[in-house]
């Protein structure tokens, strides 16, 4: 065997690896989402989670390669369903790798049902998003066959086809739902409804920045170079820079250096290199991050003021700075990294408005896509589960463990609660 | 070097990172054995984890390795004992690999134990388990010299050497060892002691899922054909069948999703296609899967009719759900993928019930070897440290954080607790 | 491609897999430290573990990769500082490795200020540790020209330069910042302040464990030999080695087996190991983590001797057990293996104290320095932020996650917590 034919297994094993990695991601997301929500959905959101990947992966299979990567049109792919074929190691790896995406996709989309949500209506668009909004986007994008690809759209690692994606499908989601109970007060009063657990809301973020070197640097699919280093190194810094950037700016706003913020500004470091990483040099990721981790910040209370309820961050922190990474490629592609990827040069470097122009027209079209189409599944849903995606108010105020479960994520601390709270009436 | 030798570097590094994934899993366990149990157990049982994974590795490193690998004859090997040459990376990335599995078969039998057994008795029986119990049915199946592997017995990835192996062990325990205190009351009462923390166990499943690509992705042992990839799209595949499965039959069986029971629908779905990963089809992972996830809903239900307490699901998922993987390669195992691995078709693709007779029959006498065993040096141990398995009654209603380990897991949390108990009584 | 050329490429793909793995060790960090303090502390040490990642990974793209590898001399490199190249994928692979390593010994000095210390302070000094402290030790033993690395100093991958240099600045702040409020009571008592969760405790060692991989067999920088494997076998013997030393000594001396002392002798085994891991054969690796294991607990009931507050035990883990680990490689090296990285054979096989002296010359400057400087930066430190490095006393009381960050990590639990106090008065 040559040493190019060695390299393509070896290809197919990083892929398979990053592929590891992005499914650890689940892992973060179950500690971000419990941990920003309070221990009454505890285990409704961590369990909710397992079975995310349960049904993206299964969906994935029957439908959601196919729409996206098999032999169809420019909208859509319409071949290679239920996929699977034995022999073939390498078309397998490349499904596996692509399957992981999808099911970090359908994870944020949940955002939007966070703590009032009920079971069955997400169980029912989970299936729906997962066979009928992700794989068309993806498909646009990372086809060879899709519009967008062939517009010249670059989106590396998915700030658009994943993050924003799915943040559009969380904020359909949450405008149906409507706020928590409790959320806003009256005259414009904002409730903190506190996530319950830090600790694993910082651990989540660790894990999800650990797992990012999948999802980034794997999406170089192969060992040539040996980019997928250069690609790590963009990633961490834009990492560094956002969540140092969102500390020091709610430290000089409030006074305080409000952990839950600092944690955001990681993320929205890590969503906005996720489509610029191989395009940009590493000072340059440096600024996108820093960028992202401040307007986090920004965001998280500009969706606060506009009373959408938004409990674990989704909208920040995937859809805003989904957005901001979509558009900074525009800003910041070097000639030299945007022609190893078959693409153009940013405004900073010459590049004009075309570059620019394709990522703005790309943000539009799959935000307003991804909403609009999750709006109308949502609806259909609605009328499949009874009238209403929402747990009723006793069910909300009971929490959702009990509700949709019957069992409490925390037995004996809710235990003591009910104790606490029939004694003292708070 | 030729691509050739390169290669077999980089099928030892691949076994290093399976390695490492399998490791991470005494993480998953960590996390899914104190989530399933009571506060006043947890540090414990994460404690006793750690301590789990020092004993195997170096009972394996002193006896363990020798026993699987060593020169010897058809039922156990004799030499390589203490291993260690420094010159062979290739032999310690092998040792390594191994090492890790056999840790797992330990922390599986542990199931047994739990809330109950003395730390002194599991300390003895898991040195006795790991060097010979465990070593045994490993080189029946695993070794060249094995009389189960000469029948052609097919178990990929270890269905029945780790999972069915620990799972006797567990049951031998907890038949001697007797229900927990409270569990079964009069009438045929049956109480939930319910685990303490659902986001432990959610996220210890998906660790554990995680893993599971170093325990079957790994057992390719190289990068031939990038086999793993297939053998990882089965894994996908069949544990979210399981897990899927076990939410809805739960849910129309009950009324209610339940959380602990579809998390482990996704292990009995990993469990059921750890023998079968590399024989079948995708569309039969997922059968296999499925059928994982209803079986162990039934296994649940039917151990607390037959009043045997498994605290943490290991006689269900491991023993249950690792029989019907054993067998389901028997009937679905198809001709050109059992061909690659040197064994015969199943039932269901004409190869009639040869496939099928040989893996029943490893079952049974792994089973009872495993159980007898593990019966027979639980009766020396419980010899050796003061007549019984079990802690006091009043130690058990203490916890054994306190009772084992002379502190609590969680002293505020049970400060809290004691002070509320002693004023209501309850 | 040649066989050569390409392994050149999956050297590099293993060297991001090791970074990667040393990353999630943060992880494991955030539980560990967390895990061993109390409640009203866990969002702030959850928390600032991202942050130091963050300032890690700024500061060492700035400054620190060009004092460690830069062009300089013995004493310091001087170029390459905001580091970035594109096209250097190998380069990039390096950076992001050694990157890991720096944040590694920022969050290990944290531990000087856990509970007690001004998040202000913490946030100065990881900037002038991360620029000043750790990038000097790292040049005189890692780069080419430093002048310990000139005198053969055997370090293979930084029980001096990560584990000592990080135990030495946390001595600085412990000894600047005075132990916490009621840990130290009249006539010599010792109060026990317990960390609030050994769950976190246990699965943070795991996670460590886990990671240890990426730092030590990644520190073969390659693939050569299969030489990792050999690295993993001792790191995994040590580690278990560590484990059963210090369970069984604390039981002796106690009478009850102390899960965070036992999880201290897992750490104290990996830090031991990581100077010696590619120097000494596997029988001696066990005998290095069990003397680690050993004199972890000992060390432990030292500090509490001389009244030196540690709560996350990092002087005597990362400290005693990194200076024992250092010293352990001059008396245990082979000549063989010690030749493969051009060192000396050790004591025990004949090569007298040459290597000892070195090696014991190295801790003593190293730890003299890192603490010296840190002291002295810890002053400069206090000068910034109002002349104190540590919170009120009201706020050390209220805890640092209020007063730092203006809210708790478990908010739903301290709200229990608060109304029991109040109405029992403890």
């Amino acid at each position: 065997m040559s040493g190019d034919e060695a390299l393509v297994l070896v290809d197919n094993l990083w892929l398979t690896v990053a592929a590891v990695l992005v499914l650890l991601m689940q892992g973060g997301f179950i500690l971000l989402e419990a941990g920003s929500t309070r221990m009454k959905n505890a285990g409704h959101i961590a369990g909710k989670t397992i079975f995310t990947v349960g049904v993206a992966s299964l969906v994935f299979w029957a439908v959601g390669y196919g729409f996206i990567y098999g032999e169809g049109n420019a909208i859509i792919g319409l071949s290679n369903f239920f996929y699977g074929s034995a022999a073939d190691g390498i078309g397998s790896v490349d499904f596996f790798f692509q399957l992981t995406f999808a099911a970090i996709a359908l994870t944020i989309a949940f955002g939007g049902f966070a703590e009032r949500g009920k079971l069955a209506a997400y169980a029912i668009f989970a299936v729906l998003f997962s066979a009928f909004v992700y794989p068309l986007v993806a498909h646009w994008i990372w086809s060879d066959q899709g519009w967008l690809a062939d517009l010249g759209k670059q989106d590396f690692a998915g700030s658009t086809v994943v993050h924003l994606t799915g943040a559009m499908a969380a904020l359909a989601a949450t405008i149906l739902l409507k706020p928590r109970l409790g959320k806003y007060g009256k005259n414009g009063k904002v409730n903190d409804l506190s996530g319950h657990n830090q600790v694993y809301t910082a651990l989540g973020v660790l894990i999800l920045w650990v797992g990012w070197f999948g999802f980034n640097a794997g999406s170089t699919g192969g060992l040539d170079g040996a980019f997928f280093g250069f690609v790590a190194l963009n990633t961490q810094l834009a990492a560094g820079a956002g969540t140092i950037a969102a500390l020091f700016l709610v430290w000089a706003m409030s006074g305080k250096a409000d952990v839950p913020t600092t944690l955001n500004g990681a993320l929205a470091g890590l969503v906005a290199i996720t489509a610029s990483c191989a395009f940009v040099d590493p000072w340059a990721a440096v600024v996108i991050g820093m960028i992202g981790g401040l307007i986090v910040v920004v965001s998280m209370r500009m969706f606060d003021k506009l009373k959408i309820d938004d409990p674990i961050f989704a909208l920040s922190v995937h859809g805003v700075a989904g957005v901001w990474g979509t558009l900074s490629t525009g800003f910041f592609a070097t000639p030299e990294l945007a022609a190893l990827n078959g693409g153009r040069a940013g405004l900073f470097y010459g590049g004009g408005f075309d570059q620019l122009g394709v990522q703005a027209l790309s943000v539009v079209v799959c935000a307003a896509f991804a909403f609009g189409a999750s709006y109308v599944l949502l609806l259909l849903t609605k009328s499949l589960v009874g009238g209403t995606l929402r747990v009723t108010e006793e069910e909300e105020i009971l929490g959702l463990d009990m509700s949709e479960h019957g069992s409490y994520g925390y037995p004996e601390n809710v235990q003591q609660e009910q104790e606490r709270s029939s004694k003292t009436g708070s």
